[in-house]
Formats: C-alpha cells, sequence, structure tokens
C-alpha cells in the first residue's frame, strides 16, 4: 500500500552506492519479507534457500524460475523496501538469464543476483563437489543480463562461489574484476568458513569501484562494524529469519502436543492482533464500508 | 516420498470416527506442513487465516481457491499425515463448491471444510458484521460436495458460524442437524468467546452419530482431555504455528538488526542441518550420484 | 520485447479518447493476443469468456482473480499494445476490487472492465437470471477502484448489463451515468439482441463526455462505420478469435484422423517457421550465440 | 466429470502395448486437449513446442516445469483420455528427472516422455547444433523416473534425437535398446527428414518388445497405414493443432478488421453454442438450480 516515490531499482543501487553498509535479510514468503521490513532492515533478499524450503524441497534447482518468481513477486507487492532476488545460476544458460531479468524486472524487484555455478546447482553449504562455469560464460550472462534489463538503474548482483569451491582469493579476485567489467552492479563473494578471514582479504585486494555484498551466515561473528570496516557494501542475513521459524514452529506445536492446550505457548506467540495488523486489516476493511 | 498404503481421505475419516480425539494443527506453507506432522499430529490443517496471512494480505477472501488449492497442494506433496483444507464458504456458491471439490479432491487432500457464511467472508475474529447464508443454502453446498466427490471416504466437513455470529446454540444445532442430513461427514462448532462454555453445551446436546469438531483459539485453556469428554473427535490448533512464526521472526530480526550479527541468534534458530533434515536433502542428493 | 516510451494504460486512454473509433479484439492466451497486435488492432480485451473456454470451463465465475491475472500477465508480456483486462464484477465485494486493481495495476496492463452484476456470475449470453447489484453499491466498486490506482492514467471501464437483464435503456442510462460520476473512464454498454437498435439509441442519448465501448457479439452485421457513426469510442470483438480456433482445431483435428495423416491439412495451417517467427526465435536465439 | 473405472497410466499402457496403432495429438491447453479428445484421438500430446507458442515463447527451455506442469494438469481435470506429457530432458539431471515423475503422477498424467538433450534443450526443428547427454547419463535418467514412479503403470517414453542429430541409426538404435534395458516403457525415435526412411529403418531393426512412437511433422505424408506396416505402435500428431489455430486467427481476425464487422467470418467460426457445450456449461449449471 504505498507510494512509489521512488523506484525500487534506484533505491537498491542507493543502499550498494552509499557510504553506511547496507542491511538486508532473508525472507521466504510475503510475510517474512513484512517482518523484514518491519524490524528495520534495508532491502529483503529473496532467498532460494529458504524458498525451497518452505516448499519442503532442497535447494538444487528443483524449484523452477517460475516457483521463487512467484513467492518474490508476493513479497514486491507487501513491501514498500526493495527485494533483491536471489536467482540462482540465472535458471540456464544465457538465454535463460535474459527471461530472467525481463520476468524479474516486470514484477517490480530492484534488482536479481546470479552466481557462477553450473546448472543445476547445489546449496553452497552442502557437499564438496561444487562446480563452476568458465569466467567468461558467466561474464556474458552478466553482460547479456544488463543489455536486456529495460529500467537503467534496475540492479544486476554477480555472485562468485570461487572461495565456496576452494579456488581461492587469486580466482574469487579474478572472476570478480571480469564480471565487474561486464557491467555487474555489484559482486557478491560468497564463504562457508567459520571465519572472515577470506572475506577480509578478498574486500582488502578489491581494486573496483563496484560495492561488495557479503553473507556471514557460516562466519556470523563477524559483525556489521567489521564488515563496514573491512570495506563491505551490504551485508545479508540470508536464512536466519528461516531458521527461527524452524525452531519457534517445533518447539511451539510440540508443547501443545506434549501439554494438549496452547496455555503454555500463548504468552510467546504474536496475538491475533499482531497478525491482523501485519495483515494490514484496518487498511482493507475501509473498503467495504 | 511416501508409499501410500491407504489414501488419505481414509485415513482423515478414521482420524474423525477414532474413539481417540485427534490432534490437527494449522499450517500455511509446506515446511509449517512437515513440521506439524514431525511435531506427531494427526492432521494437517490447511488454514485460510494462516495462508493468508502468510501472503501478507487479510482472511477475507481476497486470496482465491487457485491461491489456496496452490499452498495446499504443495502441502500435499511434502506429507504423509492427510490434510484438511480449510475452504471458506467455498468460495463462491453451489456451483463453485463442485469445483472446488473437484480441484481440492485432485490434489490429494484428505478432505475440505466449507462454512456457512456468506461471500465473501470475514475472519471470524473479525467484528461483529459476520452473515450467514439460508441454512437450505449451506445444506445444498453441502449436497452439492457430497455428489461431487468421486472417492466415496473423501471428508466434507460443514462449519456453521452460527454461534461466532451470537445465533446462539439452538441455531447452531439445528444447523449442524441439516447438514448433517445434507451429508457432512463432519461438524465444525467455531466459537469466540473466552470459555469453552457454549462449545460444551453444544457437544452435550449434539445428537448424531456425525462426529464435531472443535478449533480452541480463544478458548484455549480447554485442554484436550476436557476436549475429549465433552466429547470432540477432532482438535484443531488452527494458527499458533503461524503467530510462533511470527515472535520468533520478529524477535530474531530485531535482534540481529541492533546487535550487528547474528551470534544472539544462533543457539535458539535451527542449525543449516536441520533445515536440510526438512527439505530430505540426503534422500534428494541419492539421485544424482 | 518492447521499448516502453509510453505506458500501456496513457495508450489506451488515448485509444479510447481519440476521434478515430478503436477495435480490440478478444484473447485468451499469449500466442492469440500477439495475433491480434499483429492482426493490426488497436488492444487486446484478455476476455474472461474465451480465457474460462480455453480452460474448459464455462464463464461462471469458476476460474478465480489468480486464473484471470496470470493469463492476462502473459498477454502483458508478449504485446506491444495495450491489454484492457475483462474482471467480471471485480470478483467480489468492493474489497476484492481494491485487490484487482493493484494486482491488475502492477501487471502492466492498460486498465480493467468490471460490471454490475451479482457475484458469482454467469455469462451473458446464457440464460434469463442475470441480477445486478443496486446501482450504489457498483458506483461505490468504480469509486474505490479509481481511488486504488496508482498510475491516474490507468483506465476503470464500467460495465453495465441492464440491457442484458432486459431493464431497458433507461435503466441503462441512469446507471451508466451513475458510474460516470463515480470515476468510470468508460462505459460498457452490452446488449445481446441481434440488431444494434437499442445499442444506437443508447449511445444517441449518452450525454456524457466519458467514451462508450460497445461488443457486436451477437449484432455482429452492424460494421465499424455505424458504429463509429453511432458515437461509439471502441469496439471490441471479443470471442471471434476462439471461435475461429474452435472451429480450425476441430476441422483439422478431424481430417487428420480420417485421412490418416497431415497431407489434407498442410496447406491450411501455419508453417513451422511461422510458429517460430510468433514465439521471435530468431530474438531469442542471439542470447546463446 | 469422468468416472475414472480404470488409470490413466493403465490406459495410456495399453494404447502403446494394443495391436492397432494409437493415434495422438498434440495440445497446448485445456480447450485444445478436449477437441483432440471430441475428433476421436486415443491420447493427447502435451507439447512443450505448443504450450511454449501458446505462451509467445520459444520452445527452448525458457518454460519452466511449472509452467509445463500446470497447462498439463489443466487437461488433465478436462479429458477423459490419457495425457502423454513431453517433459523436454527431464528440466535438468536425474534429480530433476525425480522430481518431475513426483509432480506429473500426482498431477493425474498417463505418463512422461523424455528426451536425450543437453538442458536447455532447442526444439528439434531449430538449426544444427543439437547436443546430445551421454547414453548412459540418459539411462540413469530413466532408471530413476522408473525407480520414481509410485503407480506400476506409469509410462515413461524414451525419446532419442540421435537422429535430429544426425548421428545415424546405429547410434539410435543403441541408445534406445539402451533406453529400453534401463526401463523404458517406450520408445520414441524422432526425425526430421521430409521422408520416412530413416523411420522405417528403425523400425525394421528394432529388435526389443518395446513400443515404438513416431512424430510424422516432416514426414508427413507417411500415413498411418505405413506407419503401422512399419511397426510404429503410436503415431503423435504434434503441432498441427496449433498451427491450426495460428492459421485461422490470422485470417480471422485480418478479415474482421479489413471488413469492419465478424459478418464474413461468421459462417466459418464455431457459434457461441458449440463454446458452451466444449465448456459444459449444461453439466455445470446444474449445480445451482
Amino acid at each position: 500500500m504505498s507510494t512509489q516515490v521512488e523506484s525500487m531499482p534506484m533505491r537498491l543501487r542507493e543502499i550498494l552506492r552509499s557510504s553506511r553498509t547496507g542491511r538486508a535479510a532473508g525472507a521466504y514468503d510475503a510475510l517474512s519479507a513484512k517482518l523484514v521490513e518491519r524490524a528495520g532492515f534495508d532491502a529483503v533478499w529473496a532467498s532460494s534457500f529458504t524458498i525451497s524450503a518452505s516448499r519442503g524441497l532442497p535447494d538444487m534447482s528443483l524449484l523452477t524460475m517460475t516457483d521463487y518468481l512467484e513467492a518474490t513477486s508476493h513479497m514486491v507487492s507487501t513491501c514498500d523496501i526493495p527485494i533483491l532476488a536471489d536467482c540462482d545460476t540465472g535458471f540456464g544458460t544465457a538465454v535463460n538469464v535474459a527471461h530472467m531479468v525481463r520476468s524479474y524486472e516486470a514484477a517490480g524487484v530492484g534488482g536479481v543476483c546470479i552466481e557462477d555455478k553450473v546448472f543445476p546447482k547445489t546449496n553452497s553449504f552442502v557437499g564438496e563437489r561444487q562446480m563452476l562455469v568458465p569466467t567468461e560464460q558467466f561474464a556474458r550472462k552478466i553482460a547479456v543480463a544488463k543489455a536486456t534489463q529495460d529500467n537503467p538503474d534496475f540492479v544486476v548482483v554477480a555472485r562468485t562461489e570461487a572461495l565456496i569451491c576452494g579456488l581461492g582469493i587469486d580466482e574469487a579476485l579474478d572472476r570478480a574484476r571480469r564480471y565487474a567489467e561486464a557491467g555487474a552492479d555489484a559482486i557478491l563473494i560468497h564463504s562457508k568458513q567459520r571465519r572472515a578471514d577470506e572475506i577480509v582479504q578478498f574486500l582488502g585486494r578489491w581494486d573496483f569501484e563496484v560495492p561488495v555484498v557479503v553473507v556471514p551466515t557460516t562466519y556470523y561473528s563477524w559483525g556489521l562494524d567489521e564488515a563496514s570496516r573491512a570495506g563491505a557494501d551490504l551485508v545479508i542475513y540470508a536464512n536466519q529469519a528461516l531458521r527461527a521459524a524452524v525452531s519457534a514452529l517445533a518447539d511451539t506445536l510440540g508443547l501443545i502436543l506434549r501439554t494438549g492446550s496452547s496455555v503454555a505457548v500463548e504468552s510467546n506467540i504474536a496475538s491475533l492482533q499482531e497478525v491482523f495488523d501485519l495483515q494490514q486489516l484496518e487498511e482493507w476493511l475501509v473498503f467495504d464500508r
């Protein structure tokens, strides 16, 4: 229910370009996206891992672009902050990337992020078998994405999985530079180490104007201040919301079943009124008066 | 990933017919349905209130049958326990009910529940303006539903909102009896009082073989044992899971933003491995080996 | 694959406001919409009757807003001419209208058309039982639609079924005037007579600046020149495309089956190359080179 | 509106196993599938080429499994003859095939057909660059499909594009044999030659019990009798319906625009009543009486 004074692509671009390090959080449906907004984050990460999880399926290219786009569109229609869509590999080759950019731009997201893994992909935290496409092949995907977008502000983030695959910082930097040259509006550098060392090194050696995005899932003790000092432009808390929901549901449902009523959980769960508020019930009721 | 030895309609029917009072919990997506199953509930309630909430919209017939059916189908494909679908008013008149029964039966649910409110409806806990359709009109919907189903075990639950509308127990009983005569496989009697008194009275006076379903959202201190003694056949905890998710997300996201990292929440949220497990990752990885 | 120099709402508005009588044709999927465009029509009518038919279902509010919106979105992404969406009754009451306007505007249509029938509706050419909502109730729907739209150019067409219901021209005019006062950007006056007489009378007595749309399905011998002279601003050929497809498929499939090959039909059906051309294959192939 | 006395997988299996050569025709939506059934065909081919075309997009893996499955589900709900779903490459690797089989089987199709091209694929009649996956890799997809299906009658057709890729009959036979050994319930041998010679040779040398399916799109002068004598078990007329619709729409819409009315087309297009009949209007109207 927003009046759009500035486009979502422009707002996402400003978050990435601002001297202040931006904060995004991963959502999997419209409600979780709304809660990301209400908590005060700058942007929503429409995460393929958590959207897959909400469907009860693993994050290995089983859900399709159609599935992700639908979940993401629901977020767009609910939120007043920009959505950055996690688009895996772009769902195939360069032609799929073109189709993806058209579809996501029409849906109103601020931007998309694609990664240099082979389709079908496996989640970055699963196994050691991650395979990357050749650098030039992915650079071409980025170039196609940029050539396809209609609004010049639309953001295309290039994510390299070089560190995830154990290829080292030199390879990660080479790839990131090449993707930046191909037109990427930001680089997402991903790591699954428990410490942020390789991320810090990457940021220290990054010599392009293009902003850098980080995702402290495994190296979570590395805080925002440190990320900011190291030069990160956007920090994404990608999956904590979904993981919080899993725990809360398991605990709440278990307790109800064990105690034979919801008495024990009532004080820990949102009231009906709080849910009505998130549904913006009052604003909708007006129409039928 | 189940081998279906017994049909879901038959299993739902048995839960309703069993001497033990069954327990169902409301889910809004495949993952929450899976967590309902894992917690040990007998069935999943595909709740229109919480599915609406997950879309960021109020429960007032804004989401369509197509939307609810899609969410429900995702639950079916993930769960090994039966799904009872909350189908509002049947999404219009008797012809819509026929279309609904065909669509939901094809989707593999155990059964559907329709209520005697006017379309478009408003959530039962909102305002005082709830309006019911005439008894005969709703009885006809039930009859059409029963005449339309293909599998004789498919369950059609008739929900009366007579108590919600303040029409009293006599009216509730009259309606319930008429719906049972029209073929309803169970009656859902809904109340928004803080105490279970009117529910207990209804159950005490219920004189049909047809099982009765209750939803202790506002009268939550009334426990399973009491419900069982009073004669309830199925208790639905309709929205606690969604409300738990709302609280957990608000708390978790707020804490991350305030503290600048996820350190403070890590011990309270599910691990990645727990999410992988819910996604049945290992079972899927086998296919690509 | 268009560069959007002017918004679709503005273009649709100009078609309605132009001194030349505009021509629209009904489509049921992206391909039929593309063929409407290629034939040279000014706009596409995303017809609920033909979209229902393409789903094998009658036009009686069985398909939902979600279904129609999806079909319509596919047209939008394929066409370079504006889409006017046939939105039945607005899919419920005023609150549904608000949801509908938000959803369709976000999807990129030029405008929507709603009619003053009761939900769920039956197609205008079926039976005699058509019922209208009170004038003020529908006027409020129009007012809500206009208050909800974001882009001031977005077009809301008010369709009155007064003639379909045999209520006469005075009632049709009264309703049309009231809807225009409530903000309707155009009036669609529908008739199921074999001759255009009542349409001509309506147009002759129409005394508002608001443009008028006509749909010569049954009174098809009334040509564009006559419609233009009578004062119609837009003529919609609503269902001929679908009806042509039905005949062509029945004939072609029948002939193949009777003759045991497609030899007899090859000269009457489009070549693969013509289909490739409609799919804009060459433009897409470029991306993978 | 069928009473399902025999499962669709069993019926499709019988068509393939019958001594009479079966006939299927390609459909792209529920209505075209219904027309295939009404014309008297034995089965519907849910064709990826024509479903893509109906979306205005080329047949190069732009539409997703979700898109194809939705179109196919609509056919299932409308038709009383079995649907054989054209599932391209299985939409990725073996894990995608497992997901596909679960999804399509749940949707109620008689069977699926997958081909040995690389994902993302290009339509078989486009260009010369078609690439096949190694034989063993595709045989594994077939084995995974067979291991995944729940109903033992569910049909998995293996389609080899060896002739399309110019690899010759020996390679086509080697692949087909290997796929049959892996469990394929039928082989689809595709050719884009103007004459049926290589198909005839293939059939002449085929030495497995497994039935063979042919698609005379380019070699259309080869009639059913010849196909039958050569040993084909099912002939698919894959895209003639869509091509007939394209011609009919172009002609009809063009004529309306040129003549300023639909007078000239009325005698060539189905009447409203014929469309009502296809929508099974009378059967639905009963519910609201």
